[in-house]
């Protein structure tokens, strides 16, 4: 990870503002000769896309993707993929007090510190819509990872709210505005957004993603371990402020004992782990077990509630932040929290193949 | 973070294995001109020694680092520093049926499935031990950053038990044996891990860092996002399963309204921030408050207690792990958390001033 | 270097394919606070365009360069530049041979072997059309660099004809269809070259960039010095087989006592090299002397004279290659070396500053 | 490349000054499970090692080196291999001289402008000292290439005396004292260089080096071709000043035709060429060809004919290196050339198996 590029072999390299034409990136390192269209990554845009219930941002962007280079014959050709998307709807009027003031909670002063000038319109580069190309880049990174891998995530907590975990129905998490697998909690969760939205106030929430089919072996210890890798993939998702995988924080309340996940073998030769409290990641690699990382994302700073700042030239003020905005970013976060940890996986994949050639050719590696 | 290096700018490479002969680093792109010796290097390493307390593993070793290169005169030059410490005490024997077995909890099973085969004596490259080499590297950014930032840390929690934040007091954490800051807690802990401990048991933790003094604009938005990094970093210690900035998880459960952190101009013209919710870290990029973060160690994987498991030939078997462990491996994590949160800011402090030289030469960056 | 990208700090992305849509780039780390525009990029570019003389290619491209990010009011803002071009005119009829067999010389079967497939229209991604944005890359590094910094490039040698370098005009080389500093040399060359042309051959090229004003102290050694940094990205450039720095090759031809550069304190207490064999890098960092680098290109591989050579389906053919091709494509790679050569130095700069900023600061670094 | 690393998946660190306690590097990225030991490494090293004829520095440094990790049981585990050589025959007092005044030639005054100090002893880290550890690397390198590919290089001039091609032979290159493939030539050079030696003066030379055997595919476009790659590689061994591949310079005075190494099918189904003028890389790729490319060494700088210059003071002075120095140390570059495009090289295979395993495992590769 080093500037706006991700991923040591399959990378990724995004560009655009919020406000400014267009919004792209170039995804490097793709294998060659698979099958891509436009078409294989609209299904997943229009997941995160805005406008899609009236608990998201209201801001009204088709998201059409374009590809630009990298595709020839409709396969994968091994050089870059350019990918784009034109900004439609950029009210940047709604943003004029934002030009002199800075937004508490957001990167407006970070920005002026550290460049000395920003662009206001929509946060610039800060701007969650940013998030669209990961997105896409999650979309072909499933494709590197082939169909025995299945990403999936899902809201478990809104506010201090969470799901029971005994409901849990992958089914349920696509047919409400939450990506919750537990029906009942959804139910809950819309009477309170709706609350929350008409107070002009937002909330947190928690994200758990998995990967399941994921391969032994994958992630470079020391400093590329899987799970290092992950964090940071999700940590640098706007608005995060936590990642945990598997038991995560829990963990610390454990004894040695009780978070051992133990193994037997089953009569078809396979290692069977008896738990998967390491959430599928032991000394930064993968053991073939679910991937689990959980991230926890703060509420929405754009509230239509005055709070206390200052302006460009130094001058106490008060701010409210019109606009149109998410009363809980975290449910937009879901498919980009999982577009994140399919490219991750992609990287590792690639670069596993590159070391452990010669180990994956002999067969010298059992498997779960 | 690539393989066994990292850092853009700033680099550690780390080598070396729990019983091989030695282990080291080299330490690349360090600034010239800074005064450098053995003796400013040891004290950060004896903090991280083991057998410095009976709650921690009694493996014997002094731990005197080697500086090979890269210091003349006394002062960096500016060419890779390159460190190494001998190892003294290794008891092999004691891990005689792990090279047969996989242990629980352990890389062994992940590092046999990735590269077809491991070095077994004492957990190899995935021990611990490696973690004396980011201390070593850490005590070098600390140098780096100057006297100006205050990098510190501090265990928060054993177990299920937290500390009093309203008691914190940093000058008590160097006084107990779990870099406590409150007195009674480390009384508590105490008792409590001497039972753990006895039982042949082990225990989780959550470790605090905090950097004060951190000038704002560090940080290199959108992929190499400061609390990116540091979650990256953090997540790569050994045994490490989650990572926070700031309110973390609990800005879960936050509305806007109270998670943003307010600013109000002071009299002489600073920004002043009302709360510190962020960390430190708006849009990845610091503000000059205290960078604040926390991550959660899982208990010792070692412990006394046979645990199921899989032998390398695909037989069930129960294994308990001799040799001398942490029984809370937690506390050792402290000084090391404190080293890659060094580390990380001193490569944004020189990736910072590469970039934006122009602003910082014109004073363009006014400052909280 | 890596991939399809380059550079460290100053990084620049590139991609598309010769017949695709648009060709593009993404400039990370570019610092914040430069005026920049498409007026400002353009004419860099109308210097590498095709159809700009009889002796070039006569595909009309505009060439028409776009922003689409990281400019606000008419300044870097320190986040990706993202810059494009649309093809307009993309005669894939004249590619239908290529399609079926491989053209000597050129990267169709390396392509082919290496990816399993390939777009053959126009060369694709391997098509000396994607060195547009690399010019248009190296105007915003010559930005950076700023105006004491002056980098101009010269055709020294057509085939076997070099230029009499006591006849160098600087002012001269932009006033040939050659960018030939010697007057005499370019009028010899274009009779010879319209014969060529006329013929249906091709011939090679020797290029010469030189860079003024290069401050002292740009390089990274060991593996990033600075003439090993101008080596790659000179001899990425289409078609160039050789690259050497100041004497090169003629180098080695020298004794000791001829190859010195002597040095002599100028009565304003600046050192004052007697001769420049090194060409301004010694060590792998710049001297403060003009950097002088020279690359070979070979003649162009399309010609229309048939050639044996084998098709897709493995069965023994004869091609030439119709097209619109440039007779000696050395001269469209003078501006493309120019640019390679400032985005190496922008690079280096920003590199430097990032290590040596106290040094900088504190005024110890004498200069030449 | 970047800092003291090079390669993208087989990376190399190399640290150390020539005076100070020790060199050495590590190795990341080496697949598990190829056998390695000292003995491997040795034979190479002293290859290199000065001291093995008249016509080399008479410093006496056995050069044993360590490997202090990384292997296990014979096989390398995956992990960082280190190695390290401990410097015996420091004389230190031969540089008394140089601490005060810029050797002209020499990397002397670069270091002090870049870093505001340097290290003295021997030339520091500029030494060629460090090259040691390449051809270490170089060694390990080879065997991640395995015994299908074979890398060899030959002195090819000495000044401007150069070896007649039509008498080339391999095994001559190894029985005389300058790597040459060419008896006469070799017998020639022995003449004129004990006459040099005995002035105290230097001369430059010209090395070849070859590959057999390198699978076709081997690059990464873009930005990280295979001949740019190795262009950086050569250019960044101490003294080089240029490089060529295939016909290099010699190509700009050919015509397409001639340029152009046509195809055809060899009854066996396999393409064969017949001609190598590109050296083995069309487009940045290998082609299964040979690797062929060449580099030019400028004649020591250290003399013992006094040369003028400056000292650190800003005197005039003149100033004539005394120590223990190559009349010609373009010999001892021969190995180190050879190591520098065999870790190239394996990076490479390391690269393409990660990006194209697929196309690999399905056979979809014709070979040559």
């Amino acid at each position: 990870m080093s500037h706006n590029t991700f991923g040591h072999l399959f990378r990724v390299t995004t560009w655009g503002e919020s406000h400014g034409p267009a919004i792209g990136c170039v995804i490097d390192g793709c294998p060659p000769g698979l099958a891509l269209s436009e078409a294989d990554l609209q299904p997943w845009l229009d997941r995160r896309r805005p406008g899609s219930s009236r608990f998201v941002s209201q801001r009204r962007e088709p998201d059409q993707v374009r590809i630009l280079s990298g595709v020839f014959g409709g396969l994968t050709t091994g050089t870059p993929i350019a990918l784009e998307i034109a900004n439609q709807d950029q009210r940047s009027r709604d943003y004029a007090d934002v030009a002199q003031s800075f937004r508490p909670g957001h990167a407006d002063i970070a920005y002026q510190w550290k460049y000395g000038l920003r662009d206001p319109r929509g946060g610039g580069r800060a701007s969650a819509r940013e998030t669209a190309m990961r997105v896409a880049a999650g979309a072909i990174a499933r494709r590197v990872l082939g169909e025995g891998v299945t990403i999936r995530g899902a809201m478990v907590q809104m506010g201090g709210d969470r799901v029971d975990r005994t409901a849990w129905d992958w089914a349920q998490a696509t047919q409400n505005d939450f990506w919750c697998p537990d029906a009942e909690a959804a139910a809950r969760w819309a009477l309170q957004l709706a609350a929350i939205r008409k107070a002009g106030s937002s909330i947190g929430a928690v994200i758990e993603v998995q990967a399941q089919g994921v391969p032994p072996g994958l992630g470079a210890p020391i400093y590329a371990k899987l799970d290092a890798d992950i964090a940071a993939a999700l940590m640098g998702i706007n608005a995060v402020k936590g990642v945990e995988i598997g038991d995560g924080f829990g963990a610390a309340a454990l004894s040695g004992g009780d978070n051992a996940d133990e193994m037997r073998m089953r009569q078809d030769g396979v290692v069977e782990f008896q738990a998967n409290h390491a959430g599928g990641i032991l000394g930064g690699i993968s053991t073939g077990q679910p991937v689990v990382a959980r991230f926890a994302v703060k509420p929405t700073s754009s509230i239509l509630t005055a709070r206390r700042t200052v302006t460009q030239e130094g001058q106490d003020t008060d701010l409210l932040t019109k606009g149109r905005h998410d009363p809980c970013v975290g449910i937009r976060a879901v498919p980009v929290g999982e577009a994140m940890l399919a490219c991750v996986l992609a990287d590792h994949l690639l670069r596993h193949r590159a070391q452990n050639h010669p180990v994956l050719a002999t067969g010298r590696m059992p498997r779960p």
